[in-house]
């Protein structure tokens, strides 16, 4: 890997040489601030190596140097191993951010690059600016990997499908006469969406142009009258067309959305500067008010609906019965058959394959024994593909698309023997997880002021995990989708802030990691439901939707409080009621076993 | 009350009209954004009648109205009785903010008073963009309610005195250096300081010009070269006038601090908008830089050093003695010799008194029986004087100044039998406030993030209360500190998000209040310490530094789980080893008694 990187770089270096560019900037993004990206727009993987979903790489002449988050530290120190480029773990102490690094690197007078279509507004201005106190130029039309990258995967062209009311439990035309009202309150008369998530939502439209990640790369731009997708045209079928038609939605080509937007004479436009990319901003006139808000689909989608809900618990029982027989198979069968972690996770992939309605993975499965799970989102390659053996921990992190909706859950499951130590960081993350569910909150409340409840027991060992404790889940969208979730240190932005509504639906996912020893993480789905409202205010309160059982094997039921005993308990009783029906009797039987009170 | 409030509005209302005024408003403060006020300054009290601690007034021709916190709703209802002046409960739904309210009643055109000393800065400029808006006048420059308050207090002067390092722990030299270098960092060439609090703990100087709060009438202005006391210049001895020499600080008359700022010619001045008052804003040339910014010394001064913490420990061992005395005294002698709210707060004075080194009340003291303890901030007046007896709560939140630091306790005494309900919501009180006491963190929590574990116990029960759960305490200065505090809601503007640092002395006070029935709050203050240090990052946690038993008899044992018990025994053995040496064999007796493991 270390050489491949290495001769990318030389040859990017020579372009950025070609174009006079000093220092150019290649974040992980398609161009539409897309999470996860489709293979075409991988540039920043295909010049450092390293493949997590998250990173940005700085290149100069002298030095190269990658950006990355605190789930993939481990993974890409590995990876970058030997490439030349330097690992910049992000929120450490005495780490540059990109900013830093750009501001301390760039030359007086220089030139700063960077692909306009791949960084969002708000980069591309924070960037701009960097660029204007050094009067450094910038240069942001040139894909300059694009000009390198040898057999280069064309633009994803995925076929899409109408998702029909039943599943999506409102029409466009009801989610576009809401964001037009947001529209309103905001004195917008034009709004661009670039949200790949937000587009699929509002256009009840699913695809498959980012793997595992059903949408359907397109712009929307939306006005008091129009509502204009631009989008692959000529894969537009007829009943498609109907449904477009008939809530007055037109089309017009992908590529001429920056001709589109240059062209536009609104007279205040509304846009995401955390989606909509800098070429984009930089198209439209000078002369139009330029307002910068949050999505207001963004909300609206995370709200899910009755339909929506009563779909995805559907989705979760057939998730459940998958995952389930997968655990029965593997707990009963380990050091008996040849087992590895892609073997198992094909397993796991033939149970959800199996269930009506099913569409996709909704991510791709971590499935990670031993020191491997020490890395959060580790993805096994030929290379790192463990042996399951009958000791120790595998940590199963994977979900589905169906067609009534979105899963995401994780177990970690002794495969035999585990240590003491285990067993206590087992049970730590389990009343992690639990406390977290059975929290009851006045309306008010957002993840902020509740990750704490998770983080807390193990806080009090001096462990913590260096990332989130949860993320709001996508309605058949990206498993990763905002603005809820459960964190504790607020980003500068505010992202995370959002209040916890009735019908937002997080993942509670607390873990241990022990470096080149294991991992550990219990994943369930939450969707905020009101309970008691009285003179204190609105209370709110969860209901977990994610059914399979919790590993008994590795829980020390005396490390627990009685509370968090009759919290599991519960949660295991429900279990097997909603999944026994579904199981044979084999299973259904370890089912029972593996769900007893404690 | 209701028809002097009368009376005194009647007139408040001709010199409105003799000066044009349509709407007037009356704040809660001093010309320093003090949050108590010297009786001087207590227009807003003189003009409504209701005497809390917080509230603004606004005075229409045909209305008037009140707005205060959740902490003294029952006490302004019952005091505005027949005042004429509506009570709007702040933050309650549907009850407008002061601005709204000011928005939709002010007149297109008409005129919007107030004393421009007595608003900050921040409140001024947003009734002057809605005067603005409304092509409104104003009128700042006139004090109405002065104009009709007959036999208004005089503006205090009281002395002061100079707190020397061995309590203060650091020089006035050195602090001023450190402001200075904080406006280097924000390039701001002067400051203009008009927090009491902040000059009294940068000069060292304290006084008494705030009952309760032992701060100095005054202003500061601190250049690179200058340091400014505008103080009343006759009321300081020599000695003091050597110590202000030595530190390079020179005088000038308290009033003339408008007429100086006007002729600053400053480059840029840096500012707190939410202490600085609104006339001092307008006198500043429009050439000038305005930095607004929270006081440098706001912060420096909360981090409490090692030798203001090691005192403040010491206060609080005088002010455990004193209230374990008074709490002996009183569970001993309830319902045998005859007792009142006041007579019991009186008796525990007289104990704080016979400590060395006292120098005040840090607050008047709460002492509030039976329903009178569910107005939280209750102050006891001859007519509501409530009898003792053996039965029920006794609610009694009270502290100190001493030479050594401030106090501020709060413990509710069962005063004879007790409901099985009052038992559930004390033993619910006290966990609260043990498992924020016992919380571990990692460095970079605010209280936004560790507030929860107060407030779950009693949130789990459909129960809230409808204040922050603690707040920052202030070195012999206002018992109320920020900028760190215990609070869910977030403040918009940001203010109660401080990074818990080493240092930062923070109360722990839940509690529950049932309208026309009881009270119950338990209030320890904490010290944030240093825990480990570790790869995960720094660990924090709390030191409790308050020494008096929680009432045993008050507490359901079975309640509580197993940890929450150890802590309880773990603080009551702490309490009887620190406070067991200074009581006669008798007071040991019974805490023995009251501090034995449960």
């Amino acid at each position: 890997m270390g050489n491949q990187a290495a001769d990318r770089l030389r040859r990017l270096r020579e372009e950025m040489e070609r174009h006079g560019v000093d220092l150019y900037v290649i974040p992980t993004s398609d161009f539409h601030g897309s999470e996860y990206v489709g293979e075409h727009f991988k540039t920043r993987e295909y010049v450092t190596g390293f493949t997590g979903s998250a990173g940005t790489a700085v290149v100069l002449k002298e030095e190269a140097g990658l950006w990355t988050d605190g789930r993939y530290f481990i993974q890409a120190k590995a990876q970058l191993d030997g490439s030349g480029v330097t690992l910049y773990r992000m929120e450490e102490e005495g780490v540059p951010s990109v900013k830093e690094f750009i501001e301390e690197k760039l030359r007086p007078g220089g030139c700063l690059g960077f692909d306009g279509r791949t960084v969002s507004a708000k980069e591309g201005e924070a960037y701009r600016r960097i660029a204007e106190e050094k009067k450094a130029s910038l240069c942001t039309k040139e894909d300059l990997v694009g000009n390198i990258w040898e057999g280069r995967p064309p633009v994803p062209k995925e076929p899409f499908f109408i998702l029909e009311e039943a599943y999506s439990g409102c029409g466009t035309k009801e989610k576009l006469s809401a964001v037009r009202q947001k529209m309103k309150e905001a004195k917008a008369d034009a709004h661009i969406l670039a949200s790949l998530y937000d587009i699929a939502w509002l256009l009840n439209v699913r695809g498959g142009d980012i793997s595992h990640v059903p949408v359907v790369l397109s712009f929307l731009v939306i006005t008091e009258q129009e509502c204009i997708w631009f989008v692959r045209e000529q894969s537009i079928t007829e009943a498609q067309r109907a449904y477009l038609e008939e809530n007055h939605v037109s089309t017009m080509p992908y590529g001429e959305i920056y001709s589109y937007v240059s062209s536009m004479r609104s007279k205040a436009v509304l846009y995401d500067e955390k989606s909509v990319n800098f070429r984009i901003l930089k198209s439209l006139a000078d002369s139009v008010k330029k307002i910068k808000r949050e999505n207001p689909s963004g909300l609206l989608k995370a709200v899910k609906n009755p339909v929506e809900i009563e779909n995805t618990i559907a989705a979760h029982i057939k998730d459940g019965v998958a995952f389930t027989k997968f655990m029965f198979w593997l707990k009963t069968n380990i050091g008996k058959i040849p087992m590895t972690e892609i073997s198992a996770s094909d397993y796991l992939e033939k149970q959800r394959r199996a269930q009506e309605n099913f569409l996709d993975l909704s991510f791709d499965t971590i499935c990670a024994y031993g020191a491997n799970a020490a890395m959060m989102h580790y993805a096994a390659t030929p290379e790192s593909n463990a042996r399951l053996e009958p000791e120790g921990f595998l940590l199963v992190d994977s979900g589905g698309h169906y067609l009534e909706g979105t899963t995401d859950i994780t177990r970690t499951i002794a495969l035999g023997l585990v240590s003491e130590e285990m067993r206590k960081h087992f049970t730590a993350v389990l009343r992690a997880n639990l406390n977290l569910s059975a929290a009851k909150f006045l309306y008010g409340c957002s993840g902020l002021n509740l990750d704490i409840l998770a983080r807390e027991p193990l806080w009090e060992m001096g462990i913590d995990y260096k990332c989130g404790t949860g993320h709001g889940v996508g309605h058949i969208l990206n498993v990763h989708e905002g603005p809820n979730s459960f964190r504790w240190k607020q980003r500068e932005d505010g992202e995370d802030l959002a209040v916890l509504e009735e019908g937002m639906v997080t993942t509670d996912e607390p873990g241990v990691y022990i470096e080149g020893a294991y991992g550990i993480r219990i994943e369930n789905e939450l969707v905020c439901r009101r309970a008691e409202k009285n003179e204190y205010g609105q209370f709110m309160c969860f209901e977990t939707i994610t059914y399979a059982p919790v590993d008994l094997d590795a829980v020390d039921a005396d490390g627990m409080t009685g509370r968090e005993r009759e919290l599991l308990n519960r949660y295991h009783k429900k279990v097997y009621e909603t999944l026994s029906p579904y199981l044979d009797e084999e299973e259904n039987d370890w089912l029972k076993e593996y769900t007893r009170a404690i």
